[in-house]
């Protein structure tokens, strides 16, 4: 365990990889980012940045993704027993740890907005000598969470540039979108909601590794919409042997939506995936069940068949509910859109990348979902310009796979690139 | 084939034998029985009872369990070509095979009504040697239809006893319903419908075999209400390849729905029965099916079941149907209700039946349907009496089976016990 | 919470009242009653009853219906806090709380057994002042645990029985069977695999209410054999975005197997159940599901029918991972079989009721099932009698409830009936 | 209907246009192609080309997508009718409709095959004023059969191109593969048995329509390798009330087949298809079905997806069938693979096009399957070219609609593009 980071000096936000391993030992899952957001907070604070956050900026009390109560108290006293400041602690609670960071450029121009994740994933991180951060000391001590998609780096490579961009020698305005949750396409949202991208001109976020090669960037495609669904179907219980005509299965109209909803038909139109991922329906064997709960993802390659799609999905469960006389309550947890990235970002990087030893190459395939799009899409609606960018970072080990780990050498090109594209307006 | 019967004679009422033979020959199964009810018609006509029927009196046009107008107009060509007269073949084409015959008692007295079913199945009678109607030369001449169930017995016992109670000496008024359709239990509710049983003070039904032993009767028990549904889903047809998610598969609802079906639970309360026996989803490999019509029963050995059952098995089908996204429409094309005989009546068979050479056993259950249940319960409802009784007949072969048969010498005696109830008013 | 028990006095084991009070304050569920086998043993002991009990008895290591081994520990941990001795505990750790009480008569005789069930169900109690046991301070004092089948009143006339009958007047040999964990139908095949009902010539079991009237006793029809079926399914967890083909879904094969069991016929020949009552798959709806458990239970009011359907439920189970390309494998947790009183026992109640206060009424349906059946079927199939009988107890709220109460006249009377009846031999 | 082409001459190999028409008016399905085959046999006769045929060439006697020898015969008695030779319709009867025509140029070169294929599909052809060939009085005679895909431009388009290349002068051999049954993807695999592209060094297909724009030809992608699945369960009849568990229900097994092959999953490596679009279970409402028969088709645009995806629904039949106690055969009707055409023959349509008046477009996807993807794959695995070509030809209707046509001017173009590709060589 951790002694606790009051003795810890805070680290320099140019050394991006100090701050990813600072982050990497206290991985928080989604709307658990407590020490994450202080951590941050308190970096940008220093670098002279204008802070907003908390409750009032964002609204995410009925979010049917959130954490259990349970959950949110524990990462309250988690991050207290870390020396977390009770004013930090009290603004970031009860899953409020998106916050936004502003600077303006000493010139007039666009305001400049990039979305930045926090979150860890619930993941118990290997401690087998082979695997880097623990053979160097900092792999997680925060039992069953990791950093298992690089969004440590990702907080580090704004962190750097934010640095970097302190020096205010920028046309119009940068806006870090710090989000929670975007594992579970569950952040976003709210953030949109408290229209925090209404008035963005561009929208730029960073992906590191996805195979990308090492010293390489990209755009990334098949970035699938999606939404996940959570479906809770209350039935009425009786003894199944002594009044079994009484009851009413949750269970039995859960299995038909399993099998409904898989049973969607492919699009010719877009590329589209449907699962079910998860039911729980607890009980007794002797009883006919009266609650099952299921959790299950649509996807599409256009925003049309995303519609579509989920429109189906929710056919499916009311359908299976009604064959069985019960009842469904269907919650839209996570919740992201299919997004591309505008050649002209594309034209800017290919003329940057070099003088930071990068290389752009060809559109990639993501084949994944990130609520990021929520915001390029929006900003794209309303003819700004938007860019999903994959950075190669020497990725080992699966994406989400508890060996997950990425070369730290690829954190401060991709900050400087960062900063040198926005620069470019 | 047969030569036709203009060359025959018409049988003698009172030879039960000989009009059972003449009525095996040609089985016609429900709604079709032309010849059949022209036979009896002509002999009743014969023994001077009143005599009503045709479309005036049943209304049955927009019956969900009509056989298909082919089937109708078939049954008129086959019924011409065998002779019957063109007046007869008016009165009863197009389904209307029900009608009743009436005959006053010198006394006053109550209305006392026999249901007759006269209606066949389509099975193929079998031809071997072992066969006592094939080797005696009386099998059925009508490809695919075969008397598998007696009522060509019961048309024969119901003849002999008009022939018998001809003399009127008894009290009150007897009302013959000769009943199309039974098998399907689709004939008697639209006789109910025409008031047929609104008046009457007493029901009896008889039915041959199910297993009771030979020179016995006994009432019935565990007649199970029943329905049977017919079922169209529709969809949309698409290209499986080119547009899968422009169709909706009539398919995939109609097997949801098969197994939602099966899944309805078993009931604490009364015996229960469901089955999906028939699903026809025409189309090809590469098109999402637009079409499927299945066929299912349910089956409760008591109303209030029934009704429930019934209630969620359409919830089953409109809720498979919501969920893939396409249309049902569901037809009752028969129907039975649960019912049992008034002590009342046993108490009589009790005394007259060793007259006859029978003997009374206890009630024997049925596990099965029929609609003469229909009757009953409304004459029971109206503080009628109600019977349904089973006379051994030592049946050869299953009900139902290309070989069933029945011992001839059972129907003498059980038309002379009938003729004696009727008598005992 | 309790004080522990290490101030009270044992009760007088005639005291039926305070022994089901005592025990109904310390519920425990099935193969932990720890406490209640010290409390049994304790006074039997003092009444010179020969014990006999532990692992090296009934063998329950493998038993796939066992609590967990956190369960196991905690039930040691709860047991040793109240105050129960080590070499107590130690006897009944690890589910072995099955235990064997034993008396000799002054005369020769048959060994005459009776089933004593034990356990608490995982209710939580009413805390309700209408609430009998909660108005008069003896309600639960273990948080989601209840005596809420009479389980106590069971152990507590097995008591006073075995005081009356301490006087050794009797003929033969009385043997107490202690069963675990009767809820689930789980303790008895151990005791029986143990050969303790081998040399048995009497076996009875008593169980209070099922709407039994005050102040009767009645022999239990509708006594369903039944299986407690667990099934786990193992398939191949896979993104379901990037690589859903390398998936291999363990919720759809239980989904399906859900519809399929729901989907076993009726029986002609016997009443059937069958019911899916848990699944839990766990796991995340962007991951293709790779483990899903459901607990489900088959009955039967006939033995045949009982293995059939079980065989057939198999089958489903089977045919459902093998159509996801998944394993499964199956456990029988529990397991009772169907058994009727013999009528030799009902003509010595039918005398000896009367004595001692209580009317002998015609057999009544309990349409439940109980493992005492394995005992019953066992000893009638050596050519034994067996008898299961229900005795009227006043009971409030339905057996399973968390306001099941019952009235604690009823028991002195069974345990007299008990031991007289004993005696009778 | 037809006169009888008694009367009629033979239409000159060279107007594709009268060729078509004459085709057009005697529209015949898969494997029953006796006018069509006796037509072009004879015209190649007459040509000079070397013909074979009949049983000893291609085996069909075992095919399980062979149509009923209903069909079988009613297609020998039409044909007769219609005047063919009697050697003829002997020589194409029974299903043995593929032939093969032969003839070597005036140089050595390679052996160049076409496919042709020549079956019509079962559908009602438009009698509206709107069609052309109704209003030109071509419409299909033959009730309940059209050329509703374009075949009978295939074949014009094949005899006008080797009434062209009868002078020879071409460099070695052309063989033309007259093809039964491509509808359903049937008469390819016997073909390819019969080892008739085991020496071919150039394969080429032809097909028009499809959306290609008028004078133009594109190659296809996107062709869809595929298995047409006929699965057949058999299970065991009981009545439904009376002995429900001796049943053992095909239909149950079916309706999870169904559910469980449209859940088989997405794959990210290559385009999917799974359709069941029929199911036929005849019966009755109180029977347990006995029998279900169900057609389903699987598509993939990679080949080991293709085998893995019909592996994967063969086991979702056979394990349906376990599910439920019965039995299923299963067979694989038709079969096509994925192929893609070689660009050495793009390249010489590019150079060659523009000559005959048409122009090369990018490869354009077709989204469906062809069984000439058989041959090309055989082809292209013995390091040989081929190509499937899509030729514009203003088609109104969609493929397989009552009103599809074709702009009759492509015909020629395209037979002469065909004839000019083969001289390239």
């Amino acid at each position: 365990m951790s002694a606790g980071r009051r003795a810890e000096a805070l680290p320099d936000p140019l050394d991006a990889t100090a701050v990813r391993r600072r982050l990497h030992r206290r991985p928080e899952p989604g709307f658990l980012e407590i020490e994450t957001a202080d951590l941050a907070w308190g970096l940008l604070a220093g670098l002279g940045w204008r802070l907003r956050g908390g409750g009032e900026l964002v609204d995410v009390r009925d979010h049917p993704g959130l954490p259990s109560r349970d959950e949110l108290d524990a990462a309250v006293r988690r991050a207290a027993a870390q020396g977390v400041a009770a004013a930090s602690v009290h603004r970031f609670r009860d899953g409020n740890t998106a916050f936004v960071a502003e600077l303006r450029g000493t010139r007039p121009g666009p305001l400049i907005a990039v979305r930045v994740d926090m979150d860890a994933l619930p993941i118990q991180e290997s401690r087998s000598g082979g695997h880097h951060p623990a053979a160097r000391g900092f792999g997680s001590d925060v039992d069953g969470a990791m950093h298992a998609c690089g969004h440590d780096g990702h907080v580090a490579i704004a962190l750097r540039a934010a640095a970097l961009l302190s020096d205010r020698r920028f046309a119009g305005t940068v806006r870090l979108l710090f989000q929670p949750a975007e594992e579970g396409v569950r952040g976003a949202a709210p953030m949109l909601a408290a229209g925090l991208a209404d008035d963005v001109d561009v929208l730029l976020a960073v992906h590191l590794g996805f195979g990308t090669p090492d010293g390489c960037v990209a755009a990334a495609t098949e970035l699938y919409g999606t939404s996940k669904l959570r479906a809770e179907f209350t039935g009425v219980a009786a003894h199944a042997s002594g009044a079994p005509e009484q009851g009413r299965s949750a269970l039995l109209a859960a299995a038909s939506a399993v099998l409904g909803l898989h049973a969607l038909p492919r699009y010719a139109t877009a590329t589209t995936r449907v699962n079910v991922g998860t039911l729980h329906a607890p009980g007794a064997a002797n009883i006919v069940n009266a609650r099952a709960v299921l959790g299950a993802e649509v996807r599409a390659g256009g925003a049309a068949e995303h519609d579509d799609l989920e429109r189906r999905a929710r056919d499916v469960l009311h359908g299976a509910a009604a064959m069985h006389g019960v009842t469904v309550d269907v919650a839209r947890t996570g919740w992201a859109t299919s997004a591309a990235t505008d050649d002209a970002i594309l034209g800017r990087i290919e003329t940057l990348a070099p003088g930071h030893g990068l290389r752009l190459l060809p559109p990639r395939p993501l084949r994944a979902s990130d609520d990021a799009t929520l915001f390029m899409r929006h900003v794209q609606e309303r003819d700004g310009l938007a860019g999903y960018l994959l950075v190669g970072a020497g990725t080992y080990g699966p994406h989400h796979s508890p060996t997950f780990d990425l070369d730290e050498a690829a954190l401060a090109p991709a900050a400087d690139l960062l900063a040198a594209l926005i620069r470019s307006w």
